[in-house]
């Protein structure tokens, strides 16, 4: 199993707000995607890439039953997880679960990612990794 | 100003115990830096390199009055901030503050950047975000 960072996952209630009030004239992103509606995760997604390649992944959730949702809770977004590509989504889970990560969400496929499948797991210190199956490309 | 993307921090109570348990076995990296002590912050860092080159400083606290021991709170630990370099660290925190940041912490040197100076901010989100100046060379 080889693991690759992909992406920082960033909560926010709205993610055309944030873009324009805060994070494009912060940041400046080189490209910004269209925005993706993602109906199993109830999320809206875009992604924001920076200078340096690296690649925020804007969260809005579209329904109060949202896991988004409900960690937003009152704040208006946050730092949600880190997301690993993965060339064997099994594997990798299974590697996780032995090391007392726990699978709260999926596999399921996801809209964001053309229909590749994700997996959310809690970290034993209580923190949100996202695994995504690669393309069979790599 | 102009803002890059430096590293990804993470608290933990122990850099050795993390690295050896969890993170190495499941991340990879291919590289980690030695242990670096910061006494102003009351920390003790190392940054460990993944496969793509992104950068995740581990973070512990070396007392019980670091910020980091109040974060850690009872959990082992978590995703702490975004840090971002600046060329300017004076033109980008009144750019921050512009956009409703506040800052808790510095500008300050640390140690874990050869003694060049940082700033911790809160965003509006109530996340941390970390600007560090880069050095003369860019």
């Amino acid at each position: 199993m080889e693991v690759r960072f992909d992406h920082i996952g960033y909560a926010v209630a709205d993610i055309r707000e944030y873009l324009d009030e805060f994070f494009v004239p912060l940041f400046a992103p080189v490209d910004v995607s269209p925005l993706v509606e993602d109906p199993l995760q109830q999320v809206r997604i875009a992604f924001a890439t920076l200078a340096g390649g690296e690649r925020i992944e804007l969260i809005e959730p579209t329904d109060e039953s949202s896991p988004v949702s409900k960690y937003l809770g009152d704040r208006r977004g946050g730092l949600y997880h880190l997301c690993y590509s993965t060339d064997s989504l099994e594997e990798a889970v299974e590697e996780f679960r032995a090391k007392r990560c726990m699978v709260f969400s999926g596999p399921t496929p996801a809209a964001a990612f053309g229909g590749r499948r994700i997996v959310f797991l809690f970290t034993p210190q209580r923190d949100i990794i996202e695994l995504v199956e690669r393309d069979s490309d790599g």
